[in-house]
């Protein structure tokens, strides 16, 4: 087991990993305020962890919301919902909302624990891998929009986030995929080591060998929290994060949600920023390789694709949030290891690379 | 003109107050961080307002939305609606939203300042005398539900607050009431001294006397200001705020937000406080004749009402977002200028209470 601080003052919280943990009572309830529970889930998470998560807490008033899997979920029809059916029980200000699923539950259930009262506790139990590297910790919630992704919600800390790393032996291999896309990020912004362990030992996260998963979701959370704790609310080096995110972004919104995983869609966006930082000469020929390479190994997608068009992905790449009064920042590379925030990209790199992996519009 | 201070650390910001500041630009642009400005107002104030705001913004992209008046308007479908709009400009992350209104748009454009993106940029603008004094400071937002009143929303400060305190001359003497709820509320719960001028001086206040107003507002705002620092998200003092709220809100829930305005339902909510403080012996008769007096003088309703009846007052006070634990919390007065958080409340006292004045079942 290991434990990840993230230190952001009165907002400070730990996050625990291990193997197990789902079942250690006081791993929860050291962190639930008042006698309320209220659990947001969904159809696929629920039959296989919620009973185990119940037995916990079995001294509590527990209350329990099951949404439909997938990223159509996570919209402002199910965030009222979910605050309806909060008010009709009806929860108190001392309820604490725990999130168990991956992060369309963690987002709309974070959001949610925002706005219910102006704020209620919240715990995190990401059941997915890549809401365990990533959307779980950092505080940042929200739903989508038909015209963008998470363009409604809040910066808004859990109090505690539980990461139960056996809840991965369950998960569909693309979705663990689509996780190891985040991973692989983090290796290249900031962590080569981690970027040249991964290449080493793939197999073994693959194969879900409990060393190298717990290895490589503490090695994460560590990369995400230091981060955070430098901006807790993105005004700088927060949006390194967002390397691959704003093609990935493009490419979700414009297939509605459904046909790409989250972490696909960003495999690709990273391929695509390799590929623009190659066309700046940032990145060589060689390491551009070494990306396309680990992201085949692990079964992501780094290729061309067809459907959108380089048009369309430029018009949705607009609406990022890092767009700054009509100005597109966009995450590029330096090396492995080592990224940085291109202000109003040259365009002539920006639609040779669209054209290149969005094909013809 | 007035200067209030609210310190909140990276969250601080001053609260302007005084005649015509809506017409010099440099009180409101100063403010503006980007190029983008949205501005949020309703049907009543935009035709008396909107062109001096816009007048003193001529160097920016402005965009508007108008919403219709009254407390049914403050609910997520509009919330929605705001978000669509801001979304297909598209307004970006430096856009700076601009509330221009009363505390119905104030609470709303704050909310959707707060969620935008994750949080924008946002300037109240109050033009009634309720949110001068009361919802446009202490980022306090958020919407109503039909279980609830501001059950759902966020702590979200703005960047300035700017009083025109001309706008009261256009307001309706019922609205003007209604704000001096607030005000009386004040000095109620913590101003000994205001409670003596407004004893004193109430005409001229209704008279919209220039000094009276400017005194009325700034004295409010500074009382205000104090608790909301002492405690910006309601974790102990800033309940004291609710004094005559939790009567009040159910009242307004009960009759649908339409026939009373939220001044009036608070000003029966603080009489039916005091009447309960004086059943506990901690308010002499003849205080709570002063309070039923002074309300009264401020034009607005004291007295036992009909319609709801004791029951359902009392189901819906249980909805209060200061029930902890099925415990009800009620502010009581013990002395003019001196209130206290009561847990669980003694029942005898506050069925008598209920009895009396909200009528049979």
């Amino acid at each position: 087991m290991s434990t990840v601080s993230i230190n952001l003052g009165s907002r400070s919280y730990d996050i625990r990993i291990g193997r197990g943990l789902l079942s250690i009572p006081e791993e929860i309830t050291r962190w639930v305020k008042g006698k309320q529970v209220f659990i947001i889930s969904n159809e696929i998470v629920a039959p296989l962890y919620l009973d185990r998560l119940k037995a916990s807490l079995d001294s509590y008033e527990v209350h329990e919301l099951l949404l439909p899997d997938g990223e159509q979920t996570k919209n402002l029809e199910n965030f009222s919902l979910v605050l309806d059916k909060m008010l009709s029980v009806p929860c108190n200000r001392s309820v604490t909302v725990i999130a168990l699923g991956g992060g369309v539950v963690g987002d709309l259930a974070g959001f949610v624990a925002a706005s219910y009262l102006r704020g209620v506790n919240l715990i995190q139990v990401p059941t997915t891998l890549l809401s365990q590297v990533d959307s779980s910790v950092g505080g940042k919630t929200g739903v989508n929009h038909e015209l963008g992704k998470n363009m409604i919600g809040a910066f808004y800390q859990p109090k505690r986030v539980l990461i139960d790393t056996e809840t991965l032996c369950t998960l569909d291999p693309r979705q663990l995929s689509s996780g190891l896309a985040e991973v692989i990020k983090y290796g290249l912004i900031a962590d080569h080591e981690l970027f040249c362990w991964l290449e080493l030992n793939m197999e073994s996260v693959l194969a879900l060998d409990p060393l190298a998963i717990e290895h490589v979701v503490t090695r994460s959370c560590i990369n995400k929290s230091k981060i955070v704790e430098q901006d807790e609310l993105e005004g700088g080096v927060r949006a390194l994060l967002n390397l691959g995110h704003t093609f990935g972004h493009a490419i979700e919104t414009a297939t509605g949600y459904a046909s790409w995983l989250h972490g696909e869609a960003v495999a690709t966006g990273i391929m695509m920023a390799a590929h623009m930082s190659s066309l700046y000469g940032w990145l060589g020929k060689k390491e551009c390789d070494r990306v396309e390479r680990l992201l085949g190994k692990a079964a992501l997608p780094a290729s061309p694709f067809q459907g959108i068009g380089p048009a369309k992905m430029l018009e949705l790449m607009q609406l990022d949030k890092k767009v700054q009064d009509g100005q597109l920042r966009l995450v590029l590379l330096k090396g492995l290891g080592n990224a940085s925030v291109i202000e109003g990209p040259d365009s002539k790199y920006l639609n040779a690379t669209l054209e290149y992996f969005a094909g013809k519009d």
